[in-house]
């Protein structure tokens, strides 16, 4: 398997993707193709010592940034260490592409590049949050569309349901719609139709389920508008950043408590890493019809690993196959809708 | 000054509403009213050992309860602790009114009962939340109305405000607009026209706020419709469960965590108290031209004392009158749509 990954997107590019990338193919078995300007990947490479061995370069002229106009990843900025790993991906000469660079352009690119799956009204990409005993869930629309229809959270049931079981092993994924209730007459227009399509699809569907339930483990797919789950999403963050400070002025109030802090040490150092988004690693950009992945733009060798592993675990799992076929089975119709 | 209160509305009724209002009349100065059957109440005053000066008693029969049509306060449950609470304050006996009984019974009750400031389009019961540092802000539309359009959007920014300074003592309230970004094209129809109203209004107005910054004291009044406003709160609420159940992994892994957690108990006493929404005390209804006060429904004896407390800043700094002025400056159209 070969996985084609930005070598110049992210803050801690290029030298935590090359990091990252010996990582890859030393514990995962898979090939990695880097994009970038060769000169400088060589030279980083021999900096860090890490050895070429199912690495390879492939050439690129500059790096899109968040200020240029994600657009510009299909025309002027085409060339670019993103726009190569794209096209590289479109045309079958890898299975996969990571990038850690601007969002709006892996979007695009992702999307305009890699194309949809048939019938895939918008593509979405996926956060990955940490709930409950260190385990995931994935939230659609986590922000790109803030008006959806009924028919769009369906298939984004469909493909979050798809993610959840290639690449993170739950057999047969609880997937939950977000409401301020679980009674059957609770919520707005888009809940009420939403929940009707989501009982007949092929999916394990919970229902209803409210916000509290959800950073405690009820759901492994939340579905909910883009508006409301970036809500959703940002609050979860916010409450996990007071959550951070609390700890510090409880264990930095004095000496007692800083011995304190000394007894619980490793388990608080669990629990932070299992809050840190950046080990997560990547967050699908699901509907597209190659397989692309956002890793996060603070990435560190660690984090781009953990892409790398999501990204072969998808691609194995033919989660793309799966998706297709599901889509397929709903005969929604086949307009697409997408940038 | 003297407060009505619902003698049998709450889990912990009636003791921890006598014990609540015994602690009232010593700390605070006022008269407490207590309804119920007087029987009861005055063999639980005997038995608790409270002294009746400055309580009294008006007779109610029965309690309202969650099961009962929310409705029925105006008619056939008139006579119940709550109904006999409400219509005091309405013939003016009281000068405000508390209650721990069903939130949808007390916003009906309040709202019809109690009346509604003239020119206000809907009330809505007022979450006061934990953040950073032990402070609170409050969040308008909490879920009363899913769907809101601007001009109830701006009412509600004036009501919060006016409490905050009230019962807060913030001279001039941080009003912000959730939205899932702080740009200027961010966000729904409903996020840029409210903007523009807000804007022009007698607030202190920031903008546009994230989810991620209220936590974290970005805000004393948080302004979004009441479906967002929902999953907002519910989803700090999970994760505020989440922490705790982390804190008691933690702490109770094994004998060394458990010896640090003696280290840091007064600390985190401290910190689970900032964040238990009991300490917080009542929750107004505000948008009646009287005011009224829901307390948690498994409220104590100090919860109770905290809505009293608010409930006499409330009264005290005339924060129905700020609001009338202010409500009536605006010039809306004087359509009440509530219930």
């Amino acid at each position: 398997m070969k996985i084609v990954i930005d070598g110049f997107g992210g803050d801690n590019a290029p030298d935590e993707v090359l990091k990252g990338a010996a990582l890859a193919v030393k514990e995962l078995g898979i090939e990695v193709i880097v994009t970038g300007e060769v000169k400088i990947l060589e030279e980083r490479m021999a900096a860090l010592g890490i050895s070429s061995d199912k690495i390879s370069f492939a050439a690129a002229e500059g790096v899109i940034t968040t200020e240029d106009n994600p657009k510009s990843i299909l025309k002027e900025k085409s060339k670019t260490s993103m726009g190569v790993a794209f096209n590289m991906l479109a045309e079958g000469q890898a299975d996969a592409a990571i990038s850690a660079g601007s969002t709006a352009s892996i979007v695009i690119g992702g999307t305009m590049i890699g194309k949809r799956i048939k019938g895939v009204k918008r593509t979405a990409l996926v956060p990955l949050m940490p709930c409950l005993g260190g385990k995931r869930y994935c939230v659609l629309d986590g922000g790109a569309n803030l008006d959806c229809r009924p028919e769009m959270l369906l298939q984004f049931a469909i493909m979050g349901s798809c993610f959840m079981k290639a690449t993170m092993g739950i057999e047969n994924p609880r997937v939950g719609l977000l409401n301020i209730g679980t009674e059957d007459e609770k919520g707005r227009e888009l809940e009420q139709e939403t929940k009707k399509l989501l009982e007949k699809a092929p999916i394990n569907f919970l229902g209803f389920v409210e916000a509290r339930e959800v950073p405690l483990g009820g759901v492994d797919v939340l579905i909910t508008d883009g508006f409301t789950g970036n809500v959703f999403l940002k609050a979860c963050e916010g409450m996990g950043a007071l959550m951070k400070d609390a700890l510090k002025s409880i264990f930095y109030a004095n000496l007692k408590t800083k011995l304190g802090a000394l007894c619980v040490k490793s388990q608080l150092k669990d629990f932070m890493a299992q809050m840190d988004y950046k080990t997560i690693g990547g967050s699908p950009l699901l509907g597209t019809a190659k397989p692309v992945f956002k890793a996060h733009g603070a990435s560190d060798e660690a984090a781009f690993f953990g892409a790398f592993r999501q990204a072969k675990l998808f691609v194995e799992n033919n989660a793309i196959d799966e998706m297709t076929k599901a889509i397929a089975s709903l005969n929604i119709g086949e307009a697409s809708e997408n940038v």
